[in-house]
Protein backbone atom coordinates (compact mmCIF):
# COMPACT_ATOMS: atom_id res chain seq x y z
CA UNK A 1 0.00 0.00 0.00
CA UNK A 2 1.19 3.29 -0.74
CA UNK A 3 -0.75 5.45 1.77
CA UNK A 4 1.71 4.32 5.01
CA UNK A 5 4.74 5.93 3.13
CA UNK A 6 2.46 8.91 2.47
CA UNK A 7 2.15 9.08 5.82
CA UNK A 8 5.19 9.09 6.90
CA UNK A 9 6.20 11.93 5.02
CA UNK A 10 3.05 14.13 6.25
CA UNK A 11 4.55 13.25 9.83
CA UNK A 12 7.94 14.43 8.85
CA UNK A 13 6.40 17.50 7.78
CA UNK A 14 4.03 18.05 10.55
CA UNK A 15 6.74 17.14 12.65
CA UNK A 16 9.55 20.20 11.64
CA UNK A 17 6.54 22.49 11.56
CA UNK A 18 5.58 21.57 15.41
CA UNK A 19 9.30 21.79 16.02
CA UNK A 20 10.20 24.99 14.43
CA UNK A 21 7.03 26.80 16.61
CA UNK A 22 8.26 24.78 19.79
CA UNK A 23 11.82 26.57 20.05
CA UNK A 24 9.89 29.99 20.27
CA UNK A 25 6.40 29.05 21.86
CA UNK A 26 6.03 32.10 24.08
CA UNK A 27 5.54 33.67 21.00
CA UNK A 28 3.17 31.62 19.45
CA UNK A 29 -0.25 33.03 18.96
CA UNK A 30 -3.25 31.34 21.12
CA UNK A 31 -6.65 31.80 20.70
CA UNK A 32 -9.64 30.04 21.89
CA UNK A 33 -12.73 28.45 20.18
CA UNK A 34 -15.88 28.55 22.25
CA UNK A 35 -14.82 28.47 25.42
CA UNK A 36 -11.63 30.05 27.16
CA UNK A 37 -10.23 26.67 27.77
CA UNK A 38 -10.63 25.30 24.54
CA UNK A 39 -6.93 26.28 23.23
CA UNK A 40 -6.61 26.66 19.31
CA UNK A 41 -2.89 27.96 17.98
CA UNK A 42 -1.59 29.01 14.80
CA UNK A 43 0.30 26.02 15.00
CA UNK A 44 -2.66 23.66 15.19
CA UNK A 45 -4.08 25.93 12.05
CA UNK A 46 -0.72 25.57 9.91
CA UNK A 47 -0.08 21.70 10.24
CA UNK A 48 -3.48 21.01 9.22
CA UNK A 49 -3.73 23.23 6.10
CA UNK A 50 -0.08 22.43 5.00
CA UNK A 51 -1.21 18.49 5.19
CA UNK A 52 -4.32 19.13 4.48
CA UNK A 53 -2.94 20.80 0.65
CA UNK A 54 -0.69 17.15 0.59
CA UNK A 55 -3.36 14.78 1.01
CA UNK A 56 -5.63 16.64 -1.72
CA UNK A 57 -2.90 17.04 -4.09
CA UNK A 58 -1.66 13.57 -3.97
CA UNK A 59 -4.84 11.77 -3.49
CA UNK A 60 -7.74 14.01 -5.09
CA UNK A 61 -10.99 13.55 -4.20
CA UNK A 62 -10.33 11.67 -0.91
CA UNK A 63 -11.78 13.00 1.80
CA UNK A 64 -9.92 15.20 5.00
CA UNK A 65 -11.19 14.79 8.33
CA UNK A 66 -9.68 16.86 10.38
CA UNK A 67 -10.32 18.70 14.15
CA UNK A 68 -9.77 22.40 13.24
CA UNK A 69 -12.44 24.36 11.23
CA UNK A 70 -14.52 23.34 8.67
CA UNK A 71 -12.93 19.85 8.07
CA UNK A 72 -14.11 18.67 11.47
CA UNK A 73 -17.99 17.82 9.86
CA UNK A 74 -18.26 13.86 9.90
CA UNK A 75 -17.96 12.82 6.47
CA UNK A 76 -21.30 12.59 4.34
CA UNK A 77 -19.79 9.53 2.66
CA UNK A 78 -18.84 7.60 5.58
CA UNK A 79 -17.86 4.24 3.93
CA UNK A 80 -15.11 5.87 1.57
CA UNK A 81 -11.92 6.64 1.31
CA UNK A 82 -11.41 9.59 4.07
CA UNK A 83 -7.85 10.71 6.02
CA UNK A 84 -8.35 11.50 9.54
CA UNK A 85 -6.33 13.66 10.83
CA UNK A 86 -5.30 15.67 14.86
CA UNK A 87 -2.63 18.15 13.59
CA UNK A 88 -1.58 18.60 17.11
CA UNK A 89 -3.01 16.67 19.98
CA UNK A 90 -2.12 18.57 23.17
CA UNK A 91 -2.50 22.03 22.46
CA UNK A 92 -2.67 22.70 26.58
CA UNK A 93 0.88 20.88 26.36
CA UNK A 94 2.41 23.03 23.81
CA UNK A 95 1.29 26.38 24.72
CA UNK A 96 2.74 25.01 28.32
CA UNK A 97 5.10 22.28 29.68
CA UNK A 98 8.41 20.86 30.72
CA UNK A 99 8.04 17.89 29.29
CA UNK A 100 5.68 18.68 25.48
CA UNK A 101 3.31 15.77 25.37
CA UNK A 102 1.94 16.84 21.76
CA UNK A 103 1.66 14.70 18.73
CA UNK A 104 0.47 14.52 15.43
CA UNK A 105 -2.18 11.87 14.48
CA UNK A 106 -2.93 10.87 10.71
CA UNK A 107 -4.81 7.78 9.87
CA UNK A 108 -6.13 6.42 6.39
CA UNK A 109 -9.48 4.88 6.56
CA UNK A 110 -11.99 3.29 4.29
CA UNK A 111 -15.31 1.94 5.50
CA UNK A 112 -14.59 3.72 8.98
CA UNK A 113 -11.69 2.06 9.59
CA UNK A 114 -8.10 2.82 9.67
CA UNK A 115 -5.95 0.81 7.23
CA UNK A 116 -2.90 2.75 7.86
CA UNK A 117 -1.68 5.70 10.66
CA UNK A 118 0.89 6.77 11.83
CA UNK A 119 1.79 8.81 14.82
CA UNK A 120 4.58 11.48 15.32
CA UNK A 121 5.99 12.75 18.76
CA UNK A 122 7.86 15.77 17.71
CA UNK A 123 9.47 16.40 21.10
CA UNK A 124 11.11 13.11 20.95
CA UNK A 125 11.54 11.97 17.37
CA UNK A 126 9.09 8.54 17.79
CA UNK A 127 7.33 7.83 14.80
CA UNK A 128 5.37 5.34 15.52
CA UNK A 129 3.36 3.89 12.05
CA UNK A 130 0.65 0.80 11.43
CA UNK A 131 -0.50 -0.99 8.78
CA UNK A 132 -3.47 -3.42 9.30
CA UNK A 133 -2.74 -6.77 9.76
CA UNK A 134 1.08 -5.70 9.25
CA UNK A 135 2.10 -4.58 12.87
CA UNK A 136 2.97 -1.50 14.49
CA UNK A 137 6.41 -0.18 14.21
CA UNK A 138 8.25 2.68 16.00
CA UNK A 139 11.24 3.27 13.59
CA UNK A 140 12.70 -0.16 12.98
CA UNK A 141 11.12 -1.48 16.30
CA UNK A 142 8.32 -3.96 16.26
CA UNK A 143 5.74 -3.19 19.42
CA UNK A 144 4.50 -5.43 21.53
CA UNK A 145 2.14 -4.20 24.46
CA UNK A 146 3.08 -5.08 28.27
CA UNK A 147 2.37 -8.68 29.72
CA UNK A 148 0.70 -6.73 33.02
CA UNK A 149 -1.94 -8.44 34.27
CA UNK A 150 -2.42 -6.98 37.87
CA UNK A 151 -4.69 -4.17 37.87
CA UNK A 152 -2.79 -3.00 41.58
CA UNK A 153 0.86 -2.83 40.15
CA UNK A 154 -0.27 -1.67 36.26
CA UNK A 155 -0.06 1.66 35.38
CA UNK A 156 -3.46 3.35 33.86
CA UNK A 157 -3.55 7.05 31.55
CA UNK A 158 -6.79 9.00 32.51
CA UNK A 159 -8.09 12.45 31.24
CA UNK A 160 -9.75 14.32 33.09
CA UNK A 161 -11.17 16.59 30.11
CA UNK A 162 -12.99 20.17 30.45
CA UNK A 163 -14.66 20.81 33.61
CA UNK A 164 -18.16 20.38 32.31
CA UNK A 165 -17.26 16.75 31.28
CA UNK A 166 -15.24 16.09 34.53
CA UNK A 167 -18.17 14.83 36.81
CA UNK A 168 -18.22 11.88 34.20
CA UNK A 169 -14.97 10.90 34.82
CA UNK A 170 -15.21 10.83 38.32
CA UNK A 171 -18.47 8.90 38.79
CA UNK A 172 -18.48 6.20 35.90
CA UNK A 173 -14.84 5.87 36.71
CA UNK A 174 -14.35 6.07 40.64
CA UNK A 175 -13.12 2.09 40.61
CA UNK A 176 -10.41 2.91 37.90
CA UNK A 177 -9.08 5.26 40.96
CA UNK A 178 -8.94 2.65 43.45
CA UNK A 179 -8.23 -0.94 41.47
CA UNK A 180 -4.93 0.45 39.48
CA UNK A 181 -1.71 0.97 41.03
CA UNK A 182 -0.69 3.95 39.03
CA UNK A 183 -2.26 6.65 38.03
CA UNK A 184 -1.16 8.96 34.91
CA UNK A 185 -2.48 12.18 33.33
CA UNK A 186 -0.22 13.45 30.33
CA UNK A 187 -3.15 15.37 28.68
CA UNK A 188 -2.46 13.49 24.73
CA UNK A 189 -4.77 10.75 23.85
CA UNK A 190 -2.75 10.12 21.25
CA UNK A 191 0.47 9.83 23.43
CA UNK A 192 -1.39 8.26 25.81
CA UNK A 193 -2.75 5.17 23.43
CA UNK A 194 0.78 4.77 21.76
CA UNK A 195 1.98 4.07 24.93
CA UNK A 196 -0.13 1.51 25.82
CA UNK A 197 1.35 -0.10 22.33
CA UNK A 198 4.83 0.40 23.24
CA UNK A 199 4.36 -1.71 27.36
CA UNK A 200 5.22 1.98 29.00
CA UNK A 201 1.48 2.17 29.94
CA UNK A 202 -1.26 -0.80 30.52
CA UNK A 203 -4.49 1.27 30.37
CA UNK A 204 -6.12 4.00 28.96
CA UNK A 205 -9.74 5.51 28.75
CA UNK A 206 -11.20 8.39 27.96
CA UNK A 207 -14.77 10.00 28.64
CA UNK A 208 -14.73 11.86 25.36
CA UNK A 209 -12.76 11.89 22.36
CA UNK A 210 -13.49 12.38 18.65
CA UNK A 211 -12.23 10.00 15.71
CA UNK A 212 -8.97 12.13 15.00
CA UNK A 213 -8.40 11.62 18.40
CA UNK A 214 -7.49 8.04 18.62
CA UNK A 215 -8.26 6.97 14.57
CA UNK A 216 -4.85 6.79 14.68
CA UNK A 217 -3.78 5.02 17.65
CA UNK A 218 -6.39 2.71 17.76
CA UNK A 219 -4.38 0.90 14.99
CA UNK A 220 -1.31 0.88 16.34
CA UNK A 221 -2.37 -0.59 19.80
CA UNK A 222 -4.52 -3.40 18.07
CA UNK A 223 -1.18 -3.92 15.54
CA UNK A 224 0.86 -4.31 18.61
CA UNK A 225 -1.39 -6.74 20.08
CA UNK A 226 -3.49 -4.38 22.58
CA UNK A 227 -7.51 -4.21 22.82
CA UNK A 228 -9.65 -1.08 22.16
CA UNK A 229 -13.40 -0.49 22.73
CA UNK A 230 -16.24 1.70 23.98
CA UNK A 231 -16.27 1.47 27.62
CA UNK A 232 -19.30 -0.62 27.16
CA UNK A 233 -16.63 -3.09 25.62
CA UNK A 234 -18.42 -2.24 21.83
CA UNK A 235 -16.10 -1.76 18.90
CA UNK A 236 -15.06 1.15 17.62
CA UNK A 237 -16.14 2.32 14.54
CA UNK A 238 -14.77 5.73 13.61
CA UNK A 239 -18.26 7.31 12.56
CA UNK A 240 -20.43 5.81 15.24
CA UNK A 241 -20.73 8.90 16.73
CA UNK A 242 -20.04 7.93 19.96
CA UNK A 243 -17.47 9.00 22.36
CA UNK A 244 -15.85 7.05 24.90
CA UNK A 245 -12.31 4.80 24.76
CA UNK A 246 -10.84 1.93 26.39
CA UNK A 247 -7.32 0.46 25.54
CA UNK A 248 -5.10 -1.73 27.20
CA UNK A 249 -2.45 -4.70 26.71
CA UNK A 250 -5.64 -7.09 26.11
CA UNK A 251 -5.17 -8.83 29.47
CA UNK A 252 -6.50 -5.68 31.64
CA UNK A 253 -8.93 -4.74 29.41
CA UNK A 254 -12.04 -6.73 31.23
CA UNK A 255 -10.52 -5.36 34.83
CA UNK A 256 -10.96 -2.22 33.14
CA UNK A 257 -14.07 -1.69 32.03
CA UNK A 258 -15.37 -3.84 34.62
CA UNK A 259 -14.38 -0.79 36.18
CA UNK A 260 -16.27 1.57 34.55
CA UNK A 261 -20.05 2.09 35.48
CA UNK A 262 -22.42 2.55 32.81
CA UNK B 1 28.45 30.38 49.46
CA UNK B 2 30.25 27.21 48.73
CA UNK B 3 27.54 24.68 48.69
CA UNK B 4 25.63 25.81 45.21
CA UNK B 5 28.50 25.17 43.85
CA UNK B 6 29.31 21.79 44.86
CA UNK B 7 25.56 21.25 44.12
CA UNK B 8 25.81 21.92 40.37
CA UNK B 9 28.48 19.27 40.27
CA UNK B 10 26.64 16.85 42.20
CA UNK B 11 23.80 16.68 39.90
CA UNK B 12 25.67 16.06 36.87
CA UNK B 13 27.25 13.53 38.29
CA UNK B 14 23.88 11.71 39.22
CA UNK B 15 22.43 12.84 35.63
CA UNK B 16 25.16 11.20 34.23
CA UNK B 17 24.70 7.78 36.42
CA UNK B 18 21.00 7.76 35.00
CA UNK B 19 21.96 8.83 31.36
CA UNK B 20 23.87 5.68 31.12
CA UNK B 21 21.04 3.61 32.57
CA UNK B 22 18.18 5.33 30.96
CA UNK B 23 19.65 4.04 27.63
CA UNK B 24 19.56 0.46 28.52
CA UNK B 25 16.55 0.31 31.05
CA UNK B 26 15.31 -2.99 30.67
CA UNK B 27 18.20 -4.73 31.86
CA UNK B 28 18.22 -2.48 34.85
CA UNK B 29 17.68 -4.23 38.41
CA UNK B 30 14.65 -3.50 39.79
CA UNK B 31 13.56 -4.44 43.24
CA UNK B 32 10.81 -3.66 45.39
CA UNK B 33 10.87 -2.50 49.02
CA UNK B 34 8.67 -3.45 51.62
CA UNK B 35 5.15 -3.46 49.68
CA UNK B 36 5.13 -4.61 45.21
CA UNK B 37 4.06 -1.48 44.66
CA UNK B 38 7.83 0.23 45.45
CA UNK B 39 10.10 0.16 43.12
CA UNK B 40 13.76 0.81 43.47
CA UNK B 41 16.42 0.16 41.31
CA UNK B 42 20.68 -0.22 41.15
CA UNK B 43 20.32 3.70 40.07
CA UNK B 44 18.56 4.57 42.78
CA UNK B 45 21.16 2.85 45.24
CA UNK B 46 24.26 3.93 43.20
CA UNK B 47 23.77 7.40 42.56
CA UNK B 48 22.84 7.99 46.09
CA UNK B 49 26.16 6.04 47.17
CA UNK B 50 28.07 7.95 44.72
CA UNK B 51 26.51 11.47 45.91
CA UNK B 52 26.44 10.62 49.78
CA UNK B 53 30.80 9.64 49.30
CA UNK B 54 31.57 13.08 47.57
CA UNK B 55 29.46 14.53 49.96
CA UNK B 56 31.09 12.76 53.35
CA UNK B 57 34.45 13.37 51.63
CA UNK B 58 34.23 17.40 50.81
CA UNK B 59 32.10 18.23 54.10
CA UNK B 60 32.92 15.89 56.49
CA UNK B 61 30.41 15.95 59.35
CA UNK B 62 27.43 16.94 57.72
CA UNK B 63 24.78 14.13 58.02
CA UNK B 64 23.25 13.34 54.83
CA UNK B 65 19.32 12.56 55.19
CA UNK B 66 18.12 10.39 51.60
CA UNK B 67 15.73 8.24 50.54
CA UNK B 68 16.92 4.71 50.45
CA UNK B 69 18.33 2.45 53.31
CA UNK B 70 19.49 3.60 56.70
CA UNK B 71 19.92 6.99 55.67
CA UNK B 72 15.98 7.91 55.39
CA UNK B 73 15.89 7.68 59.14
CA UNK B 74 15.11 11.59 60.45
CA UNK B 75 17.98 13.44 62.00
CA UNK B 76 18.85 12.85 65.42
CA UNK B 77 20.22 16.80 65.46
CA UNK B 78 17.71 18.69 62.74
CA UNK B 79 19.26 22.09 63.37
CA UNK B 80 22.17 20.87 62.24
CA UNK B 81 23.89 21.16 58.50
CA UNK B 82 22.27 18.63 56.85
CA UNK B 83 21.77 17.19 53.03
CA UNK B 84 18.64 16.79 52.01
CA UNK B 85 18.95 14.37 48.75
CA UNK B 86 16.77 12.21 46.92
CA UNK B 87 18.73 10.06 44.02
CA UNK B 88 16.04 9.41 41.53
CA UNK B 89 12.49 10.52 41.63
CA UNK B 90 10.40 8.78 39.51
CA UNK B 91 11.61 5.26 39.84
CA UNK B 92 8.46 3.84 38.09
CA UNK B 93 8.69 6.64 35.53
CA UNK B 94 12.91 5.23 35.06
CA UNK B 95 11.14 1.67 34.93
CA UNK B 96 8.60 2.87 32.36
CA UNK B 97 7.74 5.62 30.14
CA UNK B 98 8.40 7.08 26.49
CA UNK B 99 8.85 10.66 28.56
CA UNK B 100 10.83 10.12 31.56
CA UNK B 101 10.02 12.60 34.21
CA UNK B 102 12.46 11.34 36.97
CA UNK B 103 14.80 14.02 38.61
CA UNK B 104 17.34 14.28 40.92
CA UNK B 105 17.24 16.38 43.83
CA UNK B 106 19.72 17.68 46.42
CA UNK B 107 19.34 20.25 48.71
CA UNK B 108 21.41 21.65 51.90
CA UNK B 109 19.55 22.81 54.91
CA UNK B 110 20.38 24.38 58.50
CA UNK B 111 18.28 24.78 61.37
CA UNK B 112 15.53 22.56 59.09
CA UNK B 113 15.54 25.02 56.26
CA UNK B 114 16.91 24.64 52.61
CA UNK B 115 19.37 27.13 52.33
CA UNK B 116 20.60 26.09 48.61
CA UNK B 117 19.46 23.52 46.51
CA UNK B 118 19.38 21.70 42.88
CA UNK B 119 17.39 19.25 40.73
CA UNK B 120 18.28 18.17 37.53
CA UNK B 121 16.62 16.87 35.24
CA UNK B 122 18.00 14.26 33.32
CA UNK B 123 15.97 13.90 30.75
CA UNK B 124 15.56 17.53 28.85
CA UNK B 125 19.26 18.32 30.51
CA UNK B 126 17.51 21.04 32.51
CA UNK B 127 19.42 22.17 36.15
CA UNK B 128 17.62 24.28 38.66
CA UNK B 129 19.48 25.90 41.30
CA UNK B 130 18.71 28.34 43.86
CA UNK B 131 20.09 30.02 46.83
CA UNK B 132 17.62 31.65 49.88
CA UNK B 133 16.94 35.00 48.64
CA UNK B 134 18.85 34.53 45.41
CA UNK B 135 16.42 33.65 43.00
CA UNK B 136 15.68 30.41 41.32
CA UNK B 137 17.52 29.98 37.95
CA UNK B 138 17.37 27.02 35.09
CA UNK B 139 20.46 27.73 33.46
CA UNK B 140 21.12 31.44 32.68
CA UNK B 141 17.11 31.99 32.69
CA UNK B 142 15.80 33.34 36.50
CA UNK B 143 12.74 31.26 36.88
CA UNK B 144 9.50 32.96 37.39
CA UNK B 145 6.00 31.38 38.40
CA UNK B 146 3.13 32.17 35.98
CA UNK B 147 0.83 34.82 36.52
CA UNK B 148 -2.41 32.36 36.30
CA UNK B 149 -5.40 33.54 39.31
CA UNK B 150 -8.31 31.57 37.02
CA UNK B 151 -8.28 28.44 38.95
CA UNK B 152 -10.70 27.00 35.58
CA UNK B 153 -8.12 28.14 33.54
CA UNK B 154 -5.44 27.03 35.86
CA UNK B 155 -3.22 23.82 35.23
CA UNK B 156 -2.77 21.76 38.95
CA UNK B 157 -0.35 18.99 38.97
CA UNK B 158 -1.56 15.86 41.59
CA UNK B 159 -0.54 12.77 42.46
CA UNK B 160 -2.79 9.70 42.57
CA UNK B 161 0.16 7.89 45.44
CA UNK B 162 -0.23 4.40 46.03
CA UNK B 163 -3.62 2.82 46.11
CA UNK B 164 -3.51 2.40 50.03
CA UNK B 165 -3.30 6.00 50.42
CA UNK B 166 -5.65 6.95 47.35
CA UNK B 167 -8.55 7.16 49.48
CA UNK B 168 -7.30 10.28 50.93
CA UNK B 169 -6.69 12.40 47.47
CA UNK B 170 -10.04 11.15 46.49
CA UNK B 171 -11.77 12.79 49.87
CA UNK B 172 -10.03 15.81 50.31
CA UNK B 173 -9.15 17.29 47.75
CA UNK B 174 -12.37 16.04 45.36
CA UNK B 175 -13.13 20.14 45.03
CA UNK B 176 -9.48 20.70 43.53
CA UNK B 177 -10.80 18.28 40.74
CA UNK B 178 -13.80 20.05 40.66
CA UNK B 179 -12.10 23.77 40.25
CA UNK B 180 -9.16 23.73 38.40
CA UNK B 181 -9.44 23.58 34.35
CA UNK B 182 -6.42 21.43 33.69
CA UNK B 183 -4.99 18.63 35.98
CA UNK B 184 -2.05 16.46 35.07
CA UNK B 185 -0.25 13.91 36.80
CA UNK B 186 2.92 12.69 35.81
CA UNK B 187 4.45 10.83 38.58
CA UNK B 188 7.35 12.68 39.95
CA UNK B 189 7.04 15.32 42.79
CA UNK B 190 10.34 17.17 42.11
CA UNK B 191 9.67 17.55 38.76
CA UNK B 192 6.18 18.80 39.38
CA UNK B 193 6.95 21.42 41.79
CA UNK B 194 9.68 22.61 39.37
CA UNK B 195 7.48 23.40 36.52
CA UNK B 196 5.61 25.78 39.47
CA UNK B 197 9.07 27.92 39.05
CA UNK B 198 9.21 27.75 35.66
CA UNK B 199 5.89 28.67 34.77
CA UNK B 200 4.11 25.66 32.97
CA UNK B 201 2.07 24.51 36.14
CA UNK B 202 0.48 26.86 38.01
CA UNK B 203 -0.46 24.32 41.31
CA UNK B 204 0.44 21.13 42.91
CA UNK B 205 -0.60 19.23 45.82
CA UNK B 206 0.84 16.16 47.53
CA UNK B 207 -0.81 13.88 49.81
CA UNK B 208 2.12 12.40 51.32
CA UNK B 209 5.62 13.79 50.36
CA UNK B 210 9.10 12.60 52.53
CA UNK B 211 11.40 15.79 53.02
CA UNK B 212 14.10 14.50 50.36
CA UNK B 213 10.79 14.65 47.77
CA UNK B 214 10.52 18.59 49.27
CA UNK B 215 13.45 19.72 50.05
CA UNK B 216 14.94 21.22 47.20
CA UNK B 217 12.33 22.37 45.00
CA UNK B 218 10.18 23.80 47.97
CA UNK B 219 13.24 26.62 47.53
CA UNK B 220 13.26 26.79 44.18
CA UNK B 221 9.58 27.62 44.09
CA UNK B 222 9.73 30.01 46.87
CA UNK B 223 12.61 31.48 44.94
CA UNK B 224 10.88 31.86 41.57
CA UNK B 225 7.98 34.11 43.41
CA UNK B 226 6.07 31.07 44.51
CA UNK B 227 4.40 29.82 47.46
CA UNK B 228 4.64 26.84 49.66
CA UNK B 229 2.73 25.25 52.23
CA UNK B 230 1.15 22.37 54.10
CA UNK B 231 -2.23 21.79 53.02
CA UNK B 232 -3.44 23.94 56.02
CA UNK B 233 -1.75 26.68 54.94
CA UNK B 234 0.96 26.39 58.03
CA UNK B 235 4.29 26.90 56.68
CA UNK B 236 6.65 23.84 55.44
CA UNK B 237 9.40 22.57 57.42
CA UNK B 238 11.93 19.69 56.67
CA UNK B 239 11.82 17.86 59.75
CA UNK B 240 8.26 18.15 61.27
CA UNK B 241 7.01 14.93 60.82
CA UNK B 242 4.04 16.27 58.69
CA UNK B 243 3.54 14.78 55.00
CA UNK B 244 0.62 17.10 52.89
CA UNK B 245 2.25 19.63 50.29
CA UNK B 246 0.96 22.01 48.54
CA UNK B 247 2.68 24.71 45.66
CA UNK B 248 1.54 27.20 43.38
CA UNK B 249 2.63 30.39 41.63
CA UNK B 250 0.98 32.20 45.09
CA UNK B 251 -1.89 34.17 43.28
CA UNK B 252 -3.59 30.39 43.20
CA UNK B 253 -2.65 29.43 46.61
CA UNK B 254 -5.79 30.33 48.73
CA UNK B 255 -8.18 29.30 46.00
CA UNK B 256 -6.08 25.90 46.07
CA UNK B 257 -5.98 25.39 49.84
CA UNK B 258 -10.07 25.85 50.29
CA UNK B 259 -10.79 23.50 47.72
CA UNK B 260 -8.81 20.80 50.11
CA UNK B 261 -10.79 19.11 53.21
CA UNK B 262 -9.07 18.85 56.51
Amino acid sequence: MTEIGFIEELLKEGSSLILEKLAVRKEVEVRTKGAARELVTEVDLAVQKALTDRIRSRFTGDHVFAEEGDASAFPDHPEDRCWVMDPMDGTQNFVRGLFPHLAVSIAFAVGGQAMASGVVVPATGDVFLAERRSGAYRGSQRLMVSDMDRPELARVEVDFSHLNERQDLMRRARDVFFRFGNVRCHGSAVVGMCQIATGDMDAFIHMRLNPWDYAAAQLIVEEAGGKTSRLDGSPLQLFDRRWGVAASNGLLHEPLLSAIQP
